[in-house]
């Protein structure tokens, strides 16, 4: 990671890289620029899903373009019973374009055998967060792991499309009793399209929220579907301050799905948004 | 121009249009969504010279995803002799985008045939406004001009990279004493790179600034150069709550210069950043 270039904030640089959130600057030219982002507890990345039309290199490069250095792998990008060899290579890809692989997934796991493969995979990969969809008769199953891996699982959230864990309220009432490792991937758009209140609900569950992806929507039905941020429903600001004030220390994955053969444009639009009410905040 | 969108503010539909900023919606789907941009005193457009790389339908298809309605039109997508059939196409062009050619230029002028031919173009096109850079031996033709015409004259100003017209003070002193249709083109880049005060020079010329370019740039020097919004070193919030502020009705350009022949990342990135800004004004 390059760490030359950090914010001058009362924060020093040890605090920075404890808080794993040392901003960046894009190319050489920009270095007496202001960096892209201010430093705050929690870190800008993408999800994975984000490129699913595109070979992980392409999908890197548009993210060093668009300055954000944190990704969520997906399995299409290097799937889960991948060789170490595969898995180096991949990595070494990731390092060339100055991005950290911070989490597996959304891993599906509708087995046992699907359970152990994730975390197996997870620890091959070298990151120590699995977002995961498991079956709810799996979750004691997944007890077991994060306590032999000492793993957090972020358990995605769906939103009306599906019945299994369609809300972080749903999430709650089945992990609440279950290790603390086991939490929430705070997915915004899905909980607006639930009809679920966004700041309530992160309110409500932050302890157990682990992971996040963000992006915005157009209506907050079943039928909301994901736009440019700023041109949806969702208001950016309190959201991001609320998470700020709270200290959320995670990664903010920006999940975008529209023109999703072409998702430069709308994704750079939507970080370019982000960008600004970061540096307001 | 789609005017079936428009926020819900203390302005009723008549201010807006009498405001010409009436905002828009992009796409069927997005009604139900808020307005990409409230309503403001100004506008957002584009500089024609963003999309020299690009031939004019290209342009306005970038400008129309980005919901972008105001371009200032170069004489490289629409020459300056063109005849009445060229302007008919390039205006059904832009109609077809949903795009107004608000002005025409930066047009150089070193003759007295050069500036006339530009007032004529002007009046074929059917704008109101020149950005344009006469010669200083030319203002008296300009002025004569603008009567004439009873069109405005925005002088764009180049930065330190150029004797002619470098900042507004230079403009300034040229025209006080002119038709008060004559006036500035402020861009805040060059103006940033002359070392000027961004604020300071806006407030001491605003009653002559008709036009502006504005850009992020990576220093405040002759080397500065083009750079995403909010990667540079200008501070767009308080820049925008003083044109709010102060009722500039003009249009804001934005004339990006990065990466000319792969143009629509960085713009985009640049007005996902101004559009939250403008939100949350």
């Amino acid at each position: 990671m390059n760490r030359r270039c950090f914010v001058k904030s009362g924060l020093g640089l040890t605090s920075l890289l404890a808080l794993g959130s040392v901003p960046f600057v894009a190319g050489p030219q920009a270095q007496a620029a202001a960096p892209v982002r201010k430093a705050l507890p929690f870190r800008m990345g993408c999800a994975g899903y984000t490129f699913v039309k595109y070979n992980l290199e392409t999908a890197l490069q548009m993210m060093k373009r668009l300055d954000i250095r944190y990704m969520s792998l997906k399995d299409f990008h290097l799937p889960i019973n991948a060789d170490d060899a595969k898995i180096a290579e991949v990595l070494a890809l990731f390092k060339k374009y100055e991005v950290t692989p911070y989490a597996v997934g959304p891993i599906y796991m509708n087995t046992e055998a699907e359970v152990k493969n994730a975390f197996a995979y997870a620890k091959r990969v070298g990151v120590d967060m699995i977002v995961g969809i498991p079956k709810y008769e799996l979750l004691p199953l997944v007890d077991e792991l994060v306590k032999e891996y000492n793993f957090k699982v972020a358990i995605h959230i769906h939103g009306p499309d599906t019945p299994l864990f369609p809300d972080a309220t749903d999430v709650w009432k089945h992990v609440e009793k279950l290790d603390s490792r086991i939490g929430i991937c705070y997915d915004i758009a899905h909980t607006v399209r639930t009809g679920a209140n966004l700041l309530e609900d992160y309110k409500k569950y932050s302890s157990r929220i682990y992971d996040m992806h963000i992006r915005d929507v157009s209506q907050a039905t079943k039928s909301g579907h994901c736009i440019e941020a700023g041109r949806g429903i969702i208001d950016f600001r309190p959201f991001f301050a609320a998470i700020a004030k709270n200290n959320y220390t995670g990664v903010c994955s920006v999940e975008y799905e529209k023109d999703m053969t072409d998702v430069l444009p709308g994704l750079a639009e939507t970080t370019g948004y982000f960008n600004a009410i970061l540096k307001y905040l």
